[in-house]
């Protein structure tokens, strides 16, 4: 069984953004040499998400405005989170809404996908330097 | 470490409906002949979930309205996606909620559960023929 | 390719708590003797979640009182399920919101994880004992 891990480090100019990594993983999905097994996608932060959808901006804006109505960051004093000092509560909340990770098939040395499968980070507390693991295990 | 893929193909006569795939999931273990590892199961479309809870009719009734409550389909205008020309913003939340993948465990040739756990399509932009892969890697 | 396996037991005294079994998994990594590969911690029942977020008292307060508003547990009649004589089917739904399953990358032998990652396991039909499997996979 072979193993590969990668870092990559992403950071927005917004508290709130959605951006396809699909290629990204992709590279690193080449670079590991493996060609059958699993794919782990997952941020190393807890105010941010990893998830498949599609790569449509009208979606990305119905996810934010929907999100945002689920849990809103203001007003910040109505989460209990941030009586610590912090001011994203929501942001823990809405990470758990999308998901922490993504697993993806590895077959053929590629990752095994519909047509419309793309994979995006979702940031929720942006403007400041985050990682996303990447591991692979296989053959 | 072996390897064994599979699609299953689903078309459901409702736009919305859940299936229990477990029987599938469990004859393609069979094949795959693997004893230890993992099996990920996961649609290849952006407007359906695999997910695992209860077979019980009333709770699939639950889920359908709590949802539709959520993130409902119509009036279809007040999404952004579906300026596109599309119906299925609402499939691809829903989706988000519900979840799109699961990695149960193989144990002793077995997918590993609790007693209830059954793993289900949910399909929520239907009347068409959609993918679900099943991978599955260990020994 | 090396496979263990383990369960734990958990029963809270309260219907619903969340519970940090991060050392427990680190405990159960450490006896597998694995190094490189994919740690899976599901619970074996459809009430309960497992899920990463942060150890910190208030947000735990904002996810009980977010999820009760989603999905609330009273008045039970609201809910199909809780007609064939359950009262839990906010539990289940719940789960959903939260996720079933984390998948966590092992490397050099330790949980793969940044600063403020824990796992937790999240009981929404508690006061009774439930299992939650750990599954790591790899060399």
């Amino acid at each position: 069984m072979k193993s590969h891990r990668h870092e990559i480090t992403i950071e927005t100019k917004t508290r709130r953004a959605f951006v396809n990594i699909t290629s990204e993983v992709e590279k690193v999905l080449r670079a590991s040499g493996i060609r059958e097994g699993l794919c782990l996608v997952n941020p190393m932060h807890i105010s941010a998400s990893v998830f498949i959808n599609d790569d449509e901006r009208g979606l990305h804006a119905d996810f934010e405005r929907w999100l945002e109505e689920l849990a809103p960051h203001a007003p910040t004093e109505q989460w209990r989170h941030n009586d610590t000092g912090e001011d994203n509560a929501d942001a823990h909340i809405k990470r758990q809404i999308m998901g922490r990770e993504v697993v993806v098939a590895v077959t053929e040395g590629k990752l095994d996908f519909g047509t419309w499968e793309q994979i995006f980070y979702g940031e929720f507390d942006g403007r400041r330097q985050k990682r996303v693991l990447i591991k692979i295990i296989g053959e």
